[in-house]
């Protein structure tokens, strides 16, 4: 029997199973659950330990990390038929790493406090990429005792684990940085964008407006690839801004906060959806600006 | 007598001081003018050759730098009483490193080679901390001829000089620089003040934020100075932001260009600008998402 301690892994898409294989590595017993059949079979190949039903998973382990899409399906695999409400031990904690609406993480808390589960309220920046790598920023929150007890494992993904106060501060930070994210990103397709109007050479475009106070992140990283025009290789969809930037508005809203420069940044993304190209790269939203013929 | 390369060099505010201090070094034989007696002294003490008037500067150098605040200024020294234009000698070179309108620029280039004088078109961005330091990347543009015979003496204050094509190409390039500047800055000021807002740690949301996918130059730049609230320190007003982003507009406009963040930018930097803060520092730009006592 193996002595490892055990920690169970929900949701093994792109940023579960990075996080599945560094637990893996620095000696965790991943019991895990997906929808998905093909990502249970990743996981034993991985040598971790698929779980039958969110029930089974539940009666095998206190610590639970979930790596779902969003708030409806982090609600489902907890209160839905079958899930870990109810099945889960006394004492356990659950770490949602999903970018979801502050408001709902902190009723959440709430409401699995009266089960005696603990909410680590811990959203990532660094993509992929960064949860394979463990170089994962991480906005940690909830009561320090459940944080203490989460830290070990988010330190086997993240390269800096904050804790940043009670459940919701998590997703606070979350919004703040998917705003800037938004921004920059649109700002970058406007940009780009303007260049190529302006017949400047676009090579040359970005590597001039990345050298120097007009940089950021996302230019350098999603700058290329609006050059290229490569938008059917998806890393991350139009679409996920939408959501994303949607979060920003609700919060902005509930703060009464007058958040120009995201709803200018939402505004390009939904229209770029709404053109029919939500499911493309992100970096597709620089076509935004184009007039018809501008990349034949 | 010298028998170094004499230079012009027009406008010794902290830009054309770093300029000046380069081409000195390097061997240049600065002849300079300013409306005020202090920069002239400056430049003696510098070693440097203060001129008269600009009519004096126009009879005894053929390169000239011109580092003034914008398109009107640069106007006035070429054409206005007593202006070089009319002095300066057949074949004498232009340097413009002012940020101006692409279009007036373009202008200025056919309205000079009717007397002889070529037009470099050279905007530059680092700021006056890279002008000092030699390391100011510059947007040049011009005839090939004009600008190989200006590109020694733009090496001596530039690490990284470009030539973008025809005059007007800097300009363009210096106004996208901006977009993307005006942007970054009142989108960091923007999530600063809503971190503020809701409470969150602010020096920990920087440190955060500015790690991830969500940095950029100017939150890693302003955002201490916007966390610290010390708008009285001018690095650059509010009000040159206002200045930029109009040429943005402007640009954009002529573009039939829809740039929904410059736009949003611009309104929050005029209305901080309307609220009475156009001199202080552009960090100021957060207070525009203040509520009153906010910073009590």
């Amino acid at each position: 029997m193996s002595t490892r301690t055990k920690v169970g892994l929900i949701g093994l898409g792109a940023m579960g199973r990075g996080a599945a294989t560094n637990l893996l590595a620095k000696g965790y017993d991943v019991v895990g659950f997906d929808v998905s059949a093909g990502a249970l079979d990743w996981l034993r190949a991985q040598g971790g330990t698929p779980a039958g039903s969110l029930a089974e998973l539940a009666t095998r382990v206190r610590i639970v990390v979930c790596f779902v899409v969003n708030a409806q399906q982090t609600d489902d695999v907890l209160f839905g038929d079958g899930g870990l409400v109810g099945r889960l031990p006394a004492g356990a904690v659950f770490i949602a790493c999903s970018t979801m609406d502050p408001g709902y993480v902190q009723t959440l808390a709430e409401r699995l406090a009266v089960h005696a589960i603990a909410l680590v309220d811990a959203p990532v920046t660094g993509g992929a990429v960064g949860a394979v790598a463990g170089t994962l920023t991480i906005m940690g929150s909830g009561t320090r005792g459940a944080f203490d007890e989460a830290r070990p494992v988010l330190e086997t993904f993240g390269a800096r684990v904050h804790h940043l106060g009670p459940a919701g501060s998590g997703a606070r930070m979350k919004v703040l940085n998917q705003l800037l994210c938004g921004v920059h990103l649109a700002a970058a397709g406007e940009a780009l964008a303007l260049a190529r109007r302006q017949g400047l050479p676009l090579d040359l475009t970005l590597e001039i407006l990345s050298s120097g106070a007009a940089g950021s992140w996302m230019l350098a990283d999603r700058g290329p690839r609006m050059i290229a025009g490569a938008f059917d290789h998806v890393t991350s969809a139009v679409d996920i801004f939408v959501k994303d930037l949607s979060l920003v508005l609700d919060a902005t809203r509930e703060s009464r906060f007058p958040a120009a420069l995201a709803h200018a940044a939402y505004l390009a993304f939904i229209e770029t959806s709404a053109r029919g190209l939500g499911a493309l790269d992100d970096s597709a939203i620089t076509t935004h600006y184009d007039r018809p013929g501008d990349r034949d």
